[in-house]
């Protein structure tokens, strides 16, 4: 009995000893000394009291390590996804009432459900409808929004009403009216915050430790800072002088179902589907970082996100997400299984049932730095730059997605990126590439005319194409093959060669029926050549092989040869 | 300046001649014949006064004359834009009130607007939005619903006041309740067109008229039956007994600015996008059946239709299209010119000032089976047959069409399809097939190994890839070259060919930089091969080919000798 239940543990967990322990119980403490003032702050950024951001932290992650596939992913609270909350959440309620606080855990709820719904219908390619452009574009104007969001309450000023890009006009208004001793807390905080990003990891490597060390430690500055302020405020009595945090209860989160009505369920769906696709292609591509030359599975990942949201909701919390910061010191600080993640959540629960105290009278502007600090490190123009050298189209959907953002919000700027990115793919596959091409003399290949010197027949017209045949594109490529013919008059054969085209869809092959009747008329006849194994079985299934003279010829120079080229 | 006043004359006029004129007139006045019966049903099909597809086809199709390219199109009322118009206008108003009658000609206009703006976008690859088997699901599904629509009038019920295929039921329910008098001249009519579509042509073909006067002869059938009716109704003074169509107003229309106002004009933003895109692949397929080995302009063609449609919204009329029965009647006349649409239009006029009489008398149930009678020929099982057996997802997504435009309506019907279209787009680039290759023994030529005996190595892994490289199917190459690396675990270099790839987008260009960095710490080495030009023109503007170790080979067979397969 006992040796067979114990065949049934996960494979890690057998394998379990003393040196993986010691990975996992550093990194669950340096990733505690990440999640607090994180989970805090992102919780602010949504909008919410900022102790629902631990909640947020303790159940989902535990779920991720027991459903997920990667030990050193780190779920809860991310900026990206308070952003989102706050600003789906924004037309239903005033931010911080229990209407709010309800429609976020909703949120979380619905948003779980879907991932849970999409893993179970195995949509894990629905990841791929985000292209690379499009995310990153995303991204950074979400850090642009937070930043624009996080100004106010790092300097003091009156919440802007407006939203968008135009806050900005706001805060510029404002500036004279700074609160001086939250600007300088703030300012001051957000300032060694990013000093501290390049400058101390040089310096600890300068002091004599070793580069991932040092970069491990420099890690732990928001904890510090956040440490820093609680006293500075508690020594000088500053409470009443600027906001803090105030009473946390002490206690871990009580379990229960969201009070959940339709009206709120439909107005929350769409913001829910944008929380499921954001934070289900973060969490690929953060695994795909993580995981070595192992596979990840997308379906199992939507499966455990999911189940991570639930919890979130079922805590009265707010959509989670994988961190990329928190899970990158996991993985630097050697996480090697699931237990990493579990000795992170039992340190969170110690957190909440004893030390909550602590934060009392954290400043909100040093929380507003942490959030400013790393919505900087998502305005991602590497990738702007270079997909503008590289693929002009991309940059567009760069551009489209991060402006959308700006202007039109979060779920617009999301909708138009993946509207840019099928519109460029259908654009360019309709523009499809073909070229007239000639045999290279002495060899049995066939090249383009314009790039080779090559050898034509008057009475063979040879055309390869080079794009899967679609109903996006006949037309394009019917006009192509017209120009052809009639630049080349003499012609009495037309040989297709489709090495490159792996599709022919029902659009393409009406087309090719009759493009060989209007030519059957014109006295010239349509040949097939180098035709793909599979698309060739395809066309079996029609009747257009029939209708042809001859069977499509093996390569170009049987073409050739057979249709006796002068 | 007569000279050059006369090389300014477009070249049809310069050359016209006494037998094309005859072409023309013969043409124009078989278009007459079908032009009539076809105008007043399709008008009353839309839930408008029959005489108004007079007016619709009076000014477009001088419209079309002058700016359209294709001289045999004949553009006016058409069933399926008929039954778009009643679908869209029906939660508006009364069919045959005055708002009725307004939003129809304010539909027009907005169709017409839309489609000029997109000919003066140059955007006349939007028709390529449309697949043959989204296209032909579509009017099949409004084949379908014309006929139901129709099935009242033919036989005397009251009108049904459930939509879509639900109209069944209540046609079935009130059979028993048919106007005997009006089922009977319905029924009747119907069954003579029906006959007369294949008997009649064969029995004139029998009595020795040749085959194509024999067609264009029965094309006469309807008017014919029309003027059979009228007189029958007029001697038996059955006015009083069926639904007649009544006095028609005598004179030409009178043109105006339709009535706009904002709230109609937003209501009427979807159903106008619908009857410009059906509108326009309609013109487009129906020219380029016209065209012989001319190039059909699709932008002139979008500017020329969005102009019919002005014409029409500002003579009160409806919405207007390419119809295939009038286009092929002027084709088979021997339409040469543009002004055998005008000499129907200078007839059509003789008719609305003279003639409106004769039509008071004519039961509406004739119109309905003329309607019908069209309606049938618009359903295609015939490109639904052969999707089914070339390609499952294109049949899907005619039954997806088909099928939506039943349950949920014309618009949102389209739209589905449109989604499907796109869906199975990505969904098949998605799955990208890839080869592992092998060197064909005494050749040069790599083919896969599964399909053919081939030569391959321990240390040497060939990965031909066949589509598209973007960010639709990277994780699924990357996943692909994963598992090809993992059955071949002494592979030290992998090459990738790349001959079948047309392009690589950003997405797929970072995928292969985390490839190189990923085989590269396990010692493995990449290496491309057969890269189009174009594709290798784009790589040099990243910074990818420097980081491979070699430069990428001209052909795999290069690759095997310069790495040395063991």
């Amino acid at each position: 009995m006992v040796p067979s239940l114990y065949r049934r543990l996960p494979a890690w967990l057998r394998q379990y000893r003393r040196d993986i322990f010691a990975g996992d119980l550093l990194a669950a403490s340096m990733a505690l000394m990440l999640t607090v003032p994180q989970a805090l702050a992102y919780a602010a950024l949504a909008g919410l009291p900022p102790y629902l951001g631990l909640y947020a932290s303790l159940l989902p992650l535990a779920l991720y390590a027991v459903f997920g596939g990667q030990p050193a992913l780190a779920v809860g609270p991310v900026a990206v996804l308070g952003v989102v909350t706050a600003s789906a959440l924004a037309p239903l309620a005033m931010p911080g009432s229990m209407e709010y606080i309800v429609a976020a855990a909703v949120l979380a709820l619905l948003s779980g459900g879907l991932l849970m719904l999409f893993g179970l219908l195995r949509l894990g390619v629905l990841a791929q409808l985000l292209s690379h452009p499009v995310a990153s574009g995303f991204i950074s104007g979400a850090g642009v929004l937070i930043i624009l969001s996080q100004l106010p309450p790092l300097l003091g000023l009156a919440t802007s009403t407006r939203s968008g890009a135009l806050q900005l006009f706001d805060i510029a208004a404002q500036l004279g009216s700074a609160t001086p001793l939250v600007a300088a807390l703030g300012g001051g905080s957000l300032l060694v915050l990013l000093l501290s990003r390049r400058g101390l990891p040089r310096l600890l490597h300068a002091l004599g430790l070793r580069p991932p060390h040092a970069l491990l430690l420099s890690r732990l500055m928001p904890m510090l800072l956040v440490l820093l302020a609680v006293a500075l405020v508690h020594v000088r009595q500053w409470h009443g002088l600027l906001p803090v945090v105030g009473a946390l209860p002490s206690g871990l989160p009580s379990l229960a179902w969201p009070a959940v009505d339709l009206p709120l369920l439909r107005s929350l769906l769409l913001p829910a589907l944008v929380v499921a696709l954001i934070g289900f292609v973060e969490n690929i591509s953060i695994a795909q970082r993580l995981r070595g030359d192992q596979n990840v599975d997308a379906d199992r990942e939507l499966l455990a996100l999911g189940a991570a949201n639930l919890g979130s909701a079922f805590s009265g919390a707010m959509p989670v997400a994988a961190s990329f910061s928190r899970s990158a010191v996991n993985a630097e600080s050697g996480a090697r299984t699931p237990l990493a993640n579990l000795f992170t959540v039992l340190a969170l629960a110690c957190v909440l049932l004893w030390f909550t105290d602590i934060f009392r009278t954290l400043p909100l502007a040093v929380l507003s730095a942490i959030i400013i600090s790393a919505a900087i490190g998502l305005i991602d123009l590497r990738t702007l730059r270079h997909a503008w050298r590289y693929d002009r189209a991309d940059a567009m959907a760069w551009l489209g997605t991060f402006g959308g953002v700006l202007v039109f919000g979060i779920e617009a700027g999301i909708a138009l990126g993946i509207g840019l990115s099928l519109a460029t793919l259908i654009w360019q596959a309709s523009r499809p590439h073909i070229a007239v091409v000639g045999r290279v003399p002495g060899t049995e290949h066939f090249r383009n005319v314009l790039r080779f010197e090559v050898k034509t027949h008057d009475n063979l017209l040879f055309l390869r194409i080079d794009e899967v045949l679609f109903f996006g594109n006949v037309r394009a490529v019917e006009q192509r093959i017209g120009q052809a013919l009639r630049s080349q008059p003499t012609a009495e054969h037309l040989v297709l060669l489709l090495s490159s085209v792996s599709r022919i869809d029902a659009t393409a092959l009406e087309m090719l029926h009759s493009l060989n009747n209007d030519l059957a008329g014109r006295g010239i006849k349509l040949h097939l050549a180098e035709v793909r194994g599979m698309v060739l079985d395809q066309l079996k299934r029609s009747d257009l092989l029939e209708q042809l003279s001859t069977a499509p010829f093996l390569s170009a120079f049987e073409a050739e040869v057979k249709l006796g080229g002068k």
